[in-house]
């Protein structure tokens, strides 16, 4: 695997790629890799004959009292973790390769999609992230870029992002991986206490108490909320920050199923530690 | 020529080009080509091996009281002259192949930058001129793309914008062309009357006045502002909007020359028409 700081040196191995008829299939993370992202470099490695990783620590999408520091780095076993798993190239830039003035004056938004849910609580992370992705998709070149459902909304928002500027690069979405009592793999998951992780699972429960609502004939949001919000107040621990029935693709609340792809988002504080988690209603 | 309407058609034929080792010049243009265009097209054709000019009245940046409607569309002239200057490719999409659901959610903001003068007189103006030119990027990756000085803030903003977002594309300013009275060359003059573009000349006088005062040792920016400011006022149906000398990357007002790069900014409105230009003072 060769391993890349500067951009402009992974642009050229990239375009290099490309004008040898590889196709590039990538898949952007922060590091501190679980089983999650190793599925998303398995399907990219199935899907092409190049693969690429990049791991970077974005400080643009972070706010100012969030994790940026305490973000987990282990460095020496994600490089092993991708060689393992047959990454041909990892993108792993400095902050100061990515922001060489300390700043990124251009940012790049998307309206509306940005300023919902995770954007009301954390206001600016969307820029962040569409700006770093846009980066990114810049830098490496790929057919295809592969992110986890895990992140729903930043899913919609890359996906829209891609299409309305025009980046050659398909975005490919990927189931999420959860551990044994089904919390979704999440690298913040590593903050969580013995008895926070044990209350963890009470997220995925909701979800599926939700989904088996809906299943059995229900379509009013409220009782599937109350349903779901039920199994979260009776858990330890747990504060939900929202948890609400969506269109899939506006992520507008949904008053009733009709149809349409619906999704439930969910975020909740255990402790210090804020999670979020979701799942398609059909 | 060739001449294509399809994003992807545009995409997939300068990829071709590029991994045949072809080097890409681009000049982005809304159309009415006049000698200042066909200047940027002659530059990219002397330093690239293939030519591509698009064709785009981009209504993203038009403001809603402007004149999206009435800009000159000379379709048929504008191809002859691109054929007769050598263009190998045209892109002239659709504003529904560009924006298929009338608008873009996602948008490029270039912070401060494109809020100072022609963005405090246009708001959103650079927003729409960023965005674009970030589609077009994505769609004609070019080497180098070439842009007349004459809009001296567009340039700063887009090529801030694609250092900033790792653009490949490399930005080539290129000096302003100029009628035989000093009039800066734009698609606009041609809705000036005949009192109007008599008028017009005073601009390009008004910043050869500030030049020569400069170059006789003034260095005091409100002294060559008030000198400049003259010339306009004694000026027929000519009505000032701004007037400065700013330091030409961040185009923050330079009270005084200090060796810095600094530049004359002016917008002015003559009748309906509102025209503008600058000059670099060394």
């Amino acid at each position: 695997m060769e391993i890349v700081e500067s951009p402009r040196a992974a642009q050229q191995l990239v375009e290099e790629w490309r004008c040898a008829n590889e196709t590039i299939g990538f898949a952007p993370t922060m590091g501190a890799l679980h089983d999650g992202h190793l599925s998303l470099l398995e399907k990219a490695r199935r899907e092409n004959t190049k693969t690429v990783a990049s791991i970077f620590v974005n400080p643009l999408q972070f706010g100012a009292d969030e994790d940026l520091e305490k973000y987990p780095r282990p460095r020496q076993r994600d490089i092993e973790l991708l060689e393992e798993n047959g990454c041909d190239l990892l993108f792993a830039p400095t902050p100061n390769e990515m922001y060489p003035n300390g700043k990124a004056l251009a940012r790049v938004e998307v309206a509306e999609l940005g300023n919902l849910w995770e954007g009301g609580a954390r206001p600016g992370h969307f820029n962040g992230v569409a700006t770093v992705v846009a980066k990114l998709f810049n830098i490496v070149r790929a057919h295809c870029a592969y992110f986890g459902e895990k992140d729903f909304q930043q899913l919609q928002i890359i996906r829209q992002m891609a299409r309305d500027l025009d980046f050659e690069t398909q975005i490919i979405p990927c189931p999420t991986l959860r551990e044994n009592d089904g919390l979704a793999m999440s690298s913040r998951n590593a903050y969580l206490s013995k008895a926070e992780r044990r209350a963890a699972a009470s997220l995925n429960r909701a979800l599926g108490a939700g989904v088996l609502l809906a299943q059995n004939g229900e379509r009013e949001s409220f009782v599937l909320e109350r349903e779901m919000n039920d199994v979260l107040d009776g858990a330890p621990l747990v504060e939900t920050d929202y948890l609400a029935v969506v269109e899939a693709t506006t992520l507008e609340p949904l008053p009733r199923l009709d149809g349409r792809a619906a999704r439930v988002l969910l975020a909740a504080r255990i402790g210090a530690t804020r999670l979020i988690d979701n799942v398609g209603l059909h």
